[in-house]
């Protein structure tokens, strides 16, 4: 049960919260696609797993399951991609620069302040420019507001893996503000 | 020194990532004038205290003292304030219903997780609804976005509390998107 009264129980995670309040839907539905999906130096799945990167981190996994299964669906690969993740990336071969970015968003995650100088080398080293690590650190401060909102309202998340494969096809492929936007008359 | 190259070095805090990154912009003003300046049961001073104390507890100067000083442009209070959020409002003369909301906030700072049913009750105890309780939440997590995202790219702030004075009557008054379009132009 969620902490406050959602009018439609049914609705996991955040979009819940969306439904309960159309007011903030709109500004953080915009933030998602921005960040996720709009013009950037990092593809869409390198985005989407700094997303559900750093929501592990945080314990949520309503994030880390959705935004990892839009990962997935970016880039065509197996549902043990979920777990992976958590994992810290020993099965998927990612670039050295997305795992120097990853751990940006791991200091992130705990706090600003926590990103060093030898942190920011390090990426520059791989070849990160200032536009990657800006959006490195940006995604993974919305996901400590993100992850703070749907588990600080105490939502509900379907439990198995699959239940998220075609949630993430649609984050992915459709886009935020559109699968947001149809998601109350399915 | 900020992590990355910002075009206009003066610029403080948030507003230097936002002529850095002007797509990003806009998403994220939208945000911060329909969470503290938007319809909602709470009062933008009583907002401003919920956004200040939260970036106190996440130590990010800029953003505890700026929203401090916008809350004591809606509440019309002395410049003392801004010590005494740090204070945990041994001054200020807060309802018990707010002091039971920034309570719940303090534990959305920490994790989403740690928001307790008896935290809630609390707060209905005092009164609280459940827009009042789902703002506070999102508010604070917003919070965690915003004080990372100023301080994982290390930003500079000014240090002494009366240079936010005007900047905070004008995130009161004139509000967050007005005022952030204004900017590049002062």
């Amino acid at each position: 049960m969620a902490h406050i009264s959602l009018p439609d129980e049914s609705l996991p995670g955040i979009v819940g919260l969306f439904a309960f309040r159309p007011e903030t839907h709109g500004p953080l539905n915009l933030l998602a696609e921005t960040l996720l999906r709009g013009e950037s130096p990092l593809t869409g799945g390198e985005r989407e797993l700094i997303a559900s990167h750093v929501s592990h981190l945080n314990n949520c996994h309503f994030c880390h399951t959705s935004h990892g299964a839009a990962a997935m669906a970016h880039l065509d690969c197996d549902i043990s991609l979920l777990d992976d993740i958590k994992q810290n990336f020993r099965q998927i071969e990612i670039s050295s620069k997305l795992r120097a970015l990853l751990n940006i968003a791991a200091k992130v995650q705990v706090s600003g302040k926590e990103v060093r100088e030898e942190d920011i080398a390090a990426a520059r080293a791989e070849g990160a420019n200032d536009q990657e690590i800006h959006d490195t650190v940006l995604i993974a401060a919305a996901f400590c507001m993100f992850n703070r909102y749907v588990d600080g309202l105490a939502t509900w998340a379907p439990q198995n893996n699959e239940d998220y494969r075609e949630m993430g096809q649609r984050m992915a492929f459709t886009g935020y503000v559109r699968y947001a936007d149809a998601t109350p008359q399915d």
